[in-house]
């Protein structure tokens, strides 16, 4: 099993050298993934090797080898259903992001509890009533959750969830959820993400301030 | 200057402290905070200590005084002002996420090109033209933007944003943008976080099989 910061980096080679080639581009040095992605050489380098790849000292990797050899470590030969509990602008943004498929992974369902966003197809994904959770997701065989709802329920979906078959979680409720061991849980908080951004700027407002 | 993987985590702790601080609790322990961060107790006692806050042996540390200490290496004393380019779902999602004050970033404009969504408050932000960009950053003097614009003309709004005096972005397009070396840049990628979780899954699915 590959550490999760390795697969984490590894996907995000995988999409920048998705924009290399479609810029025509053939190879590139480690240096430059490096540099794109704010890491060193030396840990590209290692990742990369870890995987089982090496470029050549002239050009570097080849960029479309080094997305096939990621492909096949991140998305595997079978294809993963996932579902979004939750339509509202969070679920509705996602759909559509996902509506161009880039990977394995397909977006199966949606759930809410407002009966304007139930039974009918939204942003391109049937959507259901939440008390037909266990039902579509055993039909579906889906084994991915996104989580987009409030936080007052969140923990009463999820045990839903689990108990329905559900192996991963991609958590975007800011509360955090008891899951069982085999379950793997990734949250993400936006207000995480923005109070990294503000300290730092903060830092270089700061500095500024004593030059 | 606190490394950036601390600052993301004691973000993280201060979310779980308020969780526990509402239901009345007054004390915890770093084997808790690392059990339910999924960190080691060691990680969350260095970093405790890093921020010159010390718990006591029997019982832990006090959850309003460790949220205190968090926050005001977070916060600071000044507020710091934020913009939205793109008030589409996934703008309209950030909008209400940060409708309840959470912390000293304040949201107090937004920007599309759409002409339904400029000259009207959305989601309770006023939302301008982009043409207005400039014109707005420097009225309101925020210094952090968040992106949620498609990825055809991101770098473009990224050098304007930059000329406006856009000193850290929140970047939710999912292009590499280029910002000079003053500029703090996190990205945030939804596919690199399902990708994750779906790589975990089926590690998970592979093992049963096994078993």
């Amino acid at each position: 099993m590959i550490p999760e910061k390795t697969i984490e980096r590894l996907s995000k080679y995988r999409r920048y050298l998705l924009e290399k080639l479609e810029k025509q581009e053939e190879y590139l040095y480690s240096h430059e993934l490096a540099a794109a992605l704010h890491l060193t050489p030396e840990q590209v380098r290692r990742d990369i090797m870890l995987i089982g790849y090496t470029g050549t000292q002239r050009k570097g990797y080849s960029i479309k080898e080094l997305i096939d050899v990621i492909s096949k470590i991140l998305d595997g030969d079978k294809k993963i259903n996932a579902v979004i509990i939750g339509m509202g602008h969070l679920g509705k943004a996602i759909s559509n992001y996902f509506s161009i498929k880039r990977s394995n992974i397909e977006i199966v369902a949606a759930f809410d509890i407002d009966s304007n966003k139930v039974d009918r197809i939204i942003s391109g994904i049937k959507s259901y009533h939440v008390d037909n959770l266990d039902l579509i997701i055993n039909e579906t065989d889906a084994k991915i959750a996104i989580l987009t709802l409030s936080p007052a329920g969140a923990q009463d979906i999820t045990d839903q969830l689990v108990y329905a078959g559900i192996k991963g979680i991609l958590n975007f409720t800011s509360i955090t959820l008891r899951v069982p061991e085999d379950v793997y849980i990734e949250n993400y908080d936006m207000i995480t993400s923005l109070e990294k951004v503000a300290y730092f700027v903060k830092e270089s407002i700061d500095n500024e301030g004593t030059l």
